[in-house]
Formats: C-alpha cells, structure tokens, sequence
C-alpha cells in the first residue's frame, strides 16, 4: 500500500459509490469506476466522501466498497477514506477498518456543531488523540458542507497540533487568499508543510488554486483528465494550455458543480461514459428530468467540440 | 413485549447511556438506571435519543446498549429506539436489529437539511417506505436540534401519510399553540389521533402541555418523579397540586436544561443519587466545573426542603 | 445625563416600545412605563433592543421614541441604546443622533454572518473606530439572536482593542464559565475590568449569574422588581433569600421566557399591571391565545401567593 | 416613469452603488454607470440590492441615490429598488420615498427568519398589504443570501395571493427544476403569469434558465453585454451563439461570482473599464490582493481574445 504524506500532489479524484438499479451497491462498477480513474492518470483516490454518499451506506456497506477499491488499486496510489463521524467512537472504529484493509489515510471535517477558534482547535486535538500517531490524515475545509468556517489562524494551529495531519483539502471560498497564507506560512518555516489539494466550487478555481500554491487537486468531476492535464499543463509551466484545457470544461464542470443534482449529473456521466452501470442515486437523493438530461447532452457535444478546436490549433 | 401504539401516555423517560470513568459502556449501571426509573413509575423508556448520546457509540455499542435496557425491562413498558440516522439504509439496519431484540418502536426526526414543507412530508414518506407497516415510529420534532421547522400543517401531513406513526414528541417552542392545533385536529376527525409526549424545553412547560392536550411527557430529569407526579396530578383534576410540584423541582429543572452542560447535569445528579456508578460523559462533551456542582448542590438541598414543605402543608 | 462606564451594576432593565392599538408608537405609555422602572428600582435603562422591537421602527420613530424616554428619565439613570445595524453608516448616524440627545451609551452585537474568531474582532475595531473616542459602549453577546458564538479569549481581545468597550451584556449559553473566565482575567489584571451584566435565558439564571461575579442584570421581565430584588439580596449577602425571591418569579418569568410569544407575555403583562395602555406588538409579531392568557393569569395569581407566602415566612 | 409589470423581460441590471475612495456616495460616477448600462442595452435596472451595499447606506444616502439614478435614467427604462427590510414600517417607507421619486417597483426578499411555508406566505400577504395595491413588486428568492428556501408551491400561493407582485427574481440553485414548475403553472393557467427574471449563481446558468421558460435575467456582471447578448442570441433562436457568447465569458464570470471576494471584482472591473472612478467597497467588505488583480488581468486578456475568436468564426 501507498503511504499518504505530505508529498502529495497531482489529482486525488473524490470517487462516486456506485449503485444498481435496486440501490444495491455495484461492485462490478466498482471495479471499472477505479480502472477508469487509474487510466485517466489520477495520482490518488478518495473514497466516502459526501459525494461518495457515505452517510447513505450501512457500516458493513462501507467497508465492502472500501475493500474493493483497495483490492482494485493493488497498491498503485494511495486511497484516502472520509471518516468524519458525530462522535469518536465510530470515527475510531471505521479508520481501523479501513487502515486494516490497506487504505492510506483518513479524511475528516470539522462537526458541523463548532464554532469558535477554540472549539475547532479543541476538536481535532481529539481527532489526533482518536486516529493516534500512525494514521496520516487529511483534514477538510469544507464551510458549505459543515457550516463551520476555519480561519487560516485555526488550519495553521491544528497543523501544529497534529503531527500526523499530511494534508489540507481546501475548499473554501474565497479561498484563494486562506490558500496563499497557508502557504506563506510553511514557506517562512512557521509550520510544516502540508500537502494542499485544492477543491474550491467542486474544482472551479483549480488554475488559479495551482498559481497560489496548490499541490494538485482533490475533488470530483466525470472528466477526471480535465483535473489531470490542468494539474500538467501547469506543471509544464504553460500557463495559457492550462486555462484553455479548463476552460474548455468549465461550462459542463458549472453544470455538475449544481448544488442539488450535481450528483446525478456526475453519474449520469459516467453511465454515459460507460464507468459504471447504472446512475442511480440513493435516496434521499436527486433525480435528473429530461430537461437536465438534454442540457448535459448539449454541453457534451460542444465540449468534445471545443477540446477537437483547441487540439487543431495546437500550442500557442 | 409491550407494543408502542395510539394510545401511549405517561412519561416516556429518555435515559441516559451510562459509561464508566474510562468512557466505555456500564452495563451494571445499565440495569440500575433501568431498575431506577421503572421504580419511579415511568410507562415506558426512550433510548438512544440525543441526551443518550447515540452518535457518540459504535454501532455494535448501540445493540449491546439496547439489548441490555430490553432484558432489564422484560417487557414491563415500552421501549423507543431512537433511529434518525443521515441515511436510509443505517436507519433500517439499526430499526430491523432493535426490533428483532424486542424493542417497541423507533423515534424518528427529520434530517437537518430539510427545509420546505414539500421536503419534509417527502423525507417521512421515505421514513414511513423504510421502517414498513409492522414498526410503530415516533415523530420526533425538535427543531433546537435540529434546524427543521415543522408546521401543524406539516405534522397533519405526515400523520396522514404514515400508518405507523402512532406518536408525536413535541418539543417545539413556542410549542403550546402548535399543540393545540394538533389536538383539535383529531378531536374534529380530521386526522387519526395520535399519542402526543411532550418535551419542550426539556419538560419546563409540562403543567401547560398536559392542559393543552398531551399525552404525557417523553423527556429527561434526573428527578423522573417530578413528572411522573406532575403527570398524576394532572390526571387526578388538581391542578395546583401539578403546579406546585413543578414548581418544587423548576429551579433544578431550569439549571439542568441549560444548553451545553445540560446531560453533565443529568449524570452527575443520577451519579449522585446513586442510579449510575460514574457521571461520565463521552467526548466531545461537556464537563462540570466546582462552581457548577456548588450550585447543584444549593439547589438540591432547596429542592428538599421545598418539597418537604409542600408535603407539610398538605393538599391545598 | 448619567455616563455609562465601567462601574455599571444593578439592573439595567430592557425596555419595550409602546404601541397604540393601531400599532402608532405610544409616547405618554413611554412616560408611564418610565415611571414604572425607575420606581421599581431599576440602576438604568436599555432601549431599541430585540425586545423594543427595534427593527421594526422607522428612524424618526427611533429618535422619537429615545428622546421621549430620555426627556423623562432627566438624568436619573444612564440610558442605553440598541444600535446594532447591518452597516456602520447607519451605526453612526443612530450613534450620533441618540448620544446628542443625552443617551448614556450605546450597544452593539456582532453581525450574523461572523465566524471565526478573527473576523468577529476585526469588526469590533471597525465598530470602535466608528462610534470613536466618545461613545461608551456595550458588548452584546446574545448568540441565540445572533448566530455567533464569541469565545471567552475573543471577548477578551475586543476589551483590549476598544478603549470605549466598558460593559459586557451576557447573554450566552451555558453561559456561566464563560462569565468565570472573563471575571477571573481581570482580577489577574490581564485586561481592563469591565461591567458585566447578565441576561441569560432572559434573566432565568440571574442568582448564579451574580454568584460568578456579574454586576448585575441587563434584561427584560414584566416584574423587574424581581431583578432588583434578587440583585439587593445577593449584595448583602443573603443568597437564601436571593434564590427565594428568585424562585418564587420563576414559572412567570419561564413563561414569559418562551420563544416567539415572549414578547406579547411580557407587553400583556405591562399592560395588565397598567404600566403601557395596549399590549399591542407590531407586524410580524406574536399574538396570544386565549389559552395563553389564562395560562398566564393562573402563573400570576399563584405568584401573587407565592410571594405573600414569602413575606409571611419572614427572613430565613 | 416606465411601469414595472409581468411582460418584462431581458435583463434587468443589479447595478454597484459608486463610492469614491474617502467611501462617500460618488454621484458623478452614478451617472456614468447608467449611462454605461443603458449603453450596452439593458431592459431595466435595480438599485440597493444586496450587491448595492443597500444595508451600508443611510437612509438619507439611499434616497439620494436613487434620485440620482432615476434622474439619469429619465424614464427611459424601468428602475426596479430593493426595499427587503426587517421591518415593515421602514420598508413601508422606503418604498413610498422612492416611488415618490419615479422607481417602477421594489423587490422584496423574505425575512431570514422565515421557515415553514405557512410562515413564508404569511409574511407576504404582510408585505401585499404594506406595499398596498398600486406598487408594483418583485419576488426576490434568493436562498443562499437569506437562508429561506421556497418551494414552487409557496411562491405559486405568494403570486396567487398578490395582486401587485409581477415579477419573480429566481436565484435558487438548483433552480432549473424550479424555474420549469413555475411556468408550466402560469401556462397550465393555474396561476397569473408572472415575469420571471433569472440570477442563479449571479448568471452563471443564464442558457439553461432562457431554454426553461425565464424571460431574461437580473443579476450583476461587470460585462452586461454578455446578459444582453446571451438573451438576444436565444430570442433570435440561435443555440450555439447563445452558448458560445456565454462560454467567452464565463471563465471570468465565475471569477465575479467568488463568495466573499465577488463584489470587490466587479468593481475593480467597472473601475477599469472606465465605468466608475474607484472601486472602493465599503467596510466591512472585501479587498483584492495583488494576486487576484492578476488573476482577473489574465482571464480579462484571455476573455478579449476569445472574443475576437468568435467574432472571427462569425455565425456558425
């Protein structure tokens, strides 16, 4: 198994939890989910996140799905599990599971309950003390999902606190300025260095969070390549192929980043992709119309169009 | 096994899940909380609820947990289960395994995201599909915990739509209006009666409930005979017999419905009248300071003599 | 006019705004309701709080409305103003208008969409820097109204940072460490010493508010002969008589407590008393049911007798 | 004055409220701004939204500028005014100052306070009957700002129960679905037709909400002549320009709609563009580092070439 630690970069690709039909967990699709993302040059996994639809899966569930993204990647990147629990106890035993299967690290966000600077710091001293020194672990900036909102004072600290925190998911907006103190602060030596994935609006800044310091990107979109050849493109040091891969993509990334149906749009992609079986959504969850339907169809097309365009017009 | 239907009134008492001092589950302490409150006089017990701290426990805890209350209770009263749960799969998986150990019924709340009135009547027909026609459920509506907002209208709606829901927990403040709404309703025919337990503020408005029309009262107080005597007192026609009981414990009541400290309270007074072994309470969680047991400690003593007054002058 | 400074104590009652029938505002109840408080003992007065129904006032209603209450107290007791607003602009020109008037002070509490510890005394300097040198001000930490949690060290930097901050309203909850920390800062001379007055649940804490070291109580009731006796018993040393009087208030005081009818319980009672000559509460605001008024008119006779009961008793 | 009434339709500009750099209202830049809007083809205008800072200014500010803006404008397209308030006798006269004035119409959001739909509709037929049968008035639904979610229904019975309400302003997300159920019930005949102006995520699904049944837009963008353009492309039933304009656009558009930092980009933009002589945002509000100013100056260039790309394709 791959370590996670604070070397990460590249695209750390937020999978979906494939379903059938019924709402059973498909493991078939699992399997060519994981093909799917490896091909596409993902450089890690993350699995049971929101947009996996942990909350929606029984314990036995998870751990099912977590073995076999494992037994599929063999190795070959590291997979981060989402581990965010309301209380310990469970967060303790899900991580123990997992890291006994072979995951590389664990993801948590603040509950949703916390408010002050304090209450935050405090918090994650416990998260410490639960997954204890040799679990790596990811710690997720997430205000829209939680509500709780940490200021880069409070990030920094629990760094501090923590010696096994590897890895910063932000997705703060604005995050861009949280981004460049962050960074700031490690590049003056204040704190240790951390990984930082950027998943900002869903990926919707992700050349701008690279220019600010990003590491790559953790987040999901049906086209994993775009996050990919951005994360290159930019690497290579070109910035405007970095802009023009993103925009190309940017008017259906809008479209999945929807709050509400942006799920059922991301696996009615990768249906259509032929990723997975079945776009089936858990319930309580969305449904797409044949309205949303005919959007995607639309925004399909003329992003094949626009990436057939800026391949013809080659390097600038 | 006793059935939970329609016709449930009394004090449903909301136990606490009792820990040692190293925090894991007290199964001693489990059969003397049981033994405490049916010898206060209690017609049936509630488990798992907030104040039971359910999130905090594995779900392996939460069986051993439940399974210890049924044996110790043997079918004397009811047991509620609580089973809101993020999604639908865990609140069946918990719901088939707490029934099949003989549990009575579930307690269900809506999910903190649900906002309109659409979405809620659409969450509890979900609700209502996933618990089946064989397992009587308890709306819960707390919206202090919960952020939901549920309207008479709302609560009509989805007793309408759910055969098996037999039983309302109103904790709703300002709740008595919207009892007594929901009261009049089934008294003209318009919806099937439900039982209604209240809890608003923790109980602090029991006397004024019960004259709107609950059924009794589904809460926690480390003292369960205030209701338990409030509720006879109503039940007997003398209604200054009720106040004055209420009166007698409201300082202590007040004190431990403070938000934050509140089941910190609760486990030290039983811990102090020897129902429990330890007033433990499972990070995160709050914890007393000495400040705040001197002043349990006054009131204690002040509620003593306050009752022995009472029993002193005798019936008014 | 009396300055409003650090030595602040007793109780500064919050005011309502009388309105006529037809929801004008009432400037000769404003009058009687003056003579009310300050007969009944009150060390102050705070005016246009959530309670004075401040937000639904025009701003010549406003001015009209202070200058009344100013014209009448002549100088007996420091007044205070609400001037929380969405933007500094308005802040200052109520400010402004209201201190040149002859108000004492004003108050401020934090705007709903601050979090973290840094935005929340980024905006204290900019509400110092708005009122200026001049302008003595209270702190309101009322996080049930607001939305924002403000830890014991935040408030603590905002007395540092703002020379012209020389009162705390307390109003959070649990709430009672959170007075120790900030009382036991200034007895180690760690920040200046300001006045703290308490408002708790609305006062339904005041005898362990003032045992932690509050200097008394900023809130409303209908009865605040209660808060000043309660305050005059804690001083000189009685505390069985401080919980006695305190108690015997208690039921009228939780009912008048409630959320969302509170206001119109408290202005039914004024009016029942002939303190202002309507109960009237202006559009959106609660209205009470019959079932309300003689929930009411039952918790008054029974505290009527409770207190004779009291005297009867003579000191303990 | 031009009306405002349910045949409206293109878009409706949300214009910035002008300060110069002391903060003070910049006048002479106010009338730039109109000029600059009416120039590049708007329907209609609205002042003192959320992005005109309308809570920063006095209220003696905000009746000055907007008889400034309606002078401007002269009649020559209807002025729409905010005039969400927290309580009706400010918005009451708000509203009567600025119709007095010439505006068209005032917008109203539900007060954040608001949940249930009974709740909800309640507080508009307050509002009906505050802005009374001759103001015309627009339905602002803009849940991310306001906390208050409306569903299809609630806003079907607000426009069945209002007279004078002709417009929908629709920024919910995800609002498609929504949109759809709106005009189908207009179309059905369920309903009076009302005119529905789009601004989900401040335009950022300006085709989808045109192909749904929206009449046009009313949002904010410091290019409105992609608003025009997109809604002139699709009434001329050209698909692939209206997408094509939208997409050139779109990359800095997203940019602009950054939480927190948005405004403080669109004013920057304006600023450059000759529009208004300084981008000064009032405090507490956002300020651009010198990272953001090149990262709007990067999309601004790449935004202008892709432009002339298009222009150069001419009609596909």
């Amino acid at each position: 198994m791959k370590t996670l630690d604070a070397s990460a970069s590249g695209v750390y690709l937020i999978t979906v939890t494939p379903f059938n039909e019924q709402g059973a967990l498909d493991l078939v699709s699992t399997d060519s989910m994981v093909d799917f993302y490896l091909a596409s040059g993902v450089t890690g996994l993350t699995v049971l996140g929101i947009m996996g639809e942990a909350t929606k899966l029984t314990a036995a569930e998870s751990t099912r799905f977590v073995e076999r993204v494992l037994a599929r990647v063999a190795g070959r990147v590291p997979v981060v599990v989402g581990a965010s629990a309301p209380g310990f106890a469970p967060m303790r035993e899900l991580t123990d599971s997992v890291m006994a299967l072979g995951a590389s690290g664990v993801m948590v966000a603040p509950a949703p309950t916390l408010r002050t600077d304090d209450q935050i710091v405090a918090y994650f001293e416990m998260v410490q003390e639960t997954l204890g020194p040799d679990v790596p672990w990811t710690l997720q900036d997430h205000p829209v999902a939680t509500g709780v909102q940490m200021s880069p004072a409070v990030i920094l600290r629990i760094i501090a606190n923590s010696p096994s925190c590897v890895m910063l998911k932000h997705e703060d907006c604005p995050g861009l300025a949280k981004l460049s103190v962050i960074r700031a602060a490690s590049q003056r030596g204040e704190v240790r260095r951390v990984s930082i994935l950027a998943g900002n609006g869903g990926g919707l800044f992700l050349p701008e969070e690279l220019a600010r310091g990003a590491d790559g990107a953790m987040t999901g979109f049906a086209y994993p390549e775009m996050m990919v050849g951005v994360c290159r493109a930019f690497a290579a040091g070109d910035a405007e192929r970095t802009h023009d891969l993103f925009d190309a993509y940017l008017p259906l990334a809008r479209y999945e980043q929807q709050p509400g149906i942006g799920l059922a749009v991301r696996k009615h992609l990768l249906a259509e992709r032929g990723v997975i079986a079945s776009a089936s959504v858990r319930k309580p969850g969305p449904k797409l119309s044949a309205a949303d339907i005919a959007d995607i169809a639309r925004l399909t097309v003329r992003q094949t169009r626009r990436l057939a365009q800026l391949d013809h017009e080659g390097p600038a």
